[in-house]
Formats: structure tokens, C-alpha cells, sequence
């Protein structure tokens, strides 16, 4: 059984991998450091840093009928994309008959803006 | 020829894949989200981001001598992703003797820090 106790179950239920542990945090646990890794791991490929790149310049929720022709991807393709960003908790669906609509989970987002933060790491020792 | 104009060259002959533009972006290219990716890639791994945490807590370039048992991993393991951070532009090796050392590339983690903002994007649309 993998651990996951990092993760308290109603953050699971919508954002399975969003921590996260600035990388600089002191005292990161190896939990800390298998959430972190997931969200890096959901966003490394090209075909989701744009589904991500689009999204966070829309001002509404996109349609996957919308997003499919503005990638050059194939549907399915987008589609496993898509579902990898909502389990990873960085995107959100909303069924609307047909068809599912995306958003940016824009909180998350921001949370994952201090991953990369090296205040305090260090004693304020940046030049 | 691939864009590249968001590096200076300076920074690519050191740091061939960090760049890298916010996920926020407008008119993020093909290559941006290539690159971007690549960095998310390279530390899409529990030890991987480890590493980065040990390094940015660490005011000095760290052996791997020292690296390796701290890790609880072997020692080819730890040189493989050691590797690859170095490779994406996020760590600097430093030959001392028969010993590498290495330390956090924090100008790069730094520009790193912008790729989740999402200011700007949508004209002050935060809520």
C-alpha cells in the first residue's frame, strides 16, 4: 500500500496531488515530496502545459469541443489529458449536456506558486 | 530554427531546458510548452525533488557523498537523478577532487517561480 497520509480525504476526493511543500520547506516528508513530484509529473507534457496555458488565459469554462481543434491533438488524446490535470486537482470539469467544460482551478494554482520560493529557505541569504 | 527568444544565450549554453514562460502566458508557442514541460518533467520524481529540497536548504554546495545517504537511495540512483536535474538547468556540478558537489541554480528557480502567476492574464480578473 502506497502512503498517503498527507492528504486528508475531502482534498482527495476533487485534488488527489495538490500539496504542496514549497521545495525549500524544511522538514519536507517523503509524502511531501510523492505529492509535489505527482503535480510536476501531470504537467509534464507539452499537450498540458498548453491545455493549462489555454485555460488560464479564458475567462470561462472551455469546451473540450472548443480546446480539441485549438491543439492539433486528437480527441482522445486531449481527453487523457484533460482527466490527467482534473485528478491531479488542477483543473476542474462541469458536465453541460454533451458536453464537459474545463476550468483552472486558479486556487490551487496559486498555492503551487510558492513550490518554487526560496525566501526563508536560507535565513534570507538571497543576493 | 527554433524561438528561443526568451532566453539569453548565456543562460541556454548552462540551462538547455529552463526557460520557461508562466503557464499564463499569451501566445505561449509550441517550443515554450516544450521546454516548460521539460522542466516539469525533470522533477516529476519523489527523489528528485528531494534533492531540491536538501539543496535549497543547504548554504553550500553539498557532496554527494553526503547526498546519497540522506536520500536512503543508491548511489547510481541518486547520480541518475542528480543527472537530469543538472541537465534541466536546475542544479550546478563542481569537481572537487574525486567528489562532485552540488548546489541549487537559484537565478533559475527563481524565473521558475513566475510559471504558475496567473497576474495579468485574464486584466485583473482574480477574485
Amino acid at each position: 500500500m502506497r502512503e498517503l497520509t498527507v492528504l486528508d480525504r475531502s482534498v482527495l476526493d476533487r485534488t488527489p496531488a495538490v500539496c504542496c511543500s514549497p521545495l525549500a520547506a524544511t522538514g519536507m516528508s517523503d509524502e511531501d515530496a510523492e505529492t509535489t513530484a505527482a503535480v510536476f509529473k501531470a504537467l509534464a507534457d507539452p499537450g498540458r502545459v498548453r491545455i493549462m496555458n489555454l485555460l488560464a488565459n479564458a475567462d470561462a469554462p472551455v469546451c473540450v469541443c472548443d480546446l480539441t481543434p485549438e491543439l492539433g491533438l486528437s480527441q482522445p488524446t486531449v481527453s487523457f489529458h484533460l482527466k490527467k490535470l482534473v485528478q491531479a486537482g488542477l483543473l476542474e470539469r462541469e458536465q453541460r449536456g454533451v458536453w464537459a467544460f474545463y476550468s483552472m482551478n486558479r486556487e490551487v494554482l496559486e498555492r503551487l506558486g510558492t513550490i518554487f520560493e526560496l525566501e526563508g529557505a536560507r535565513g534570507g541569504g538571497r543576493t
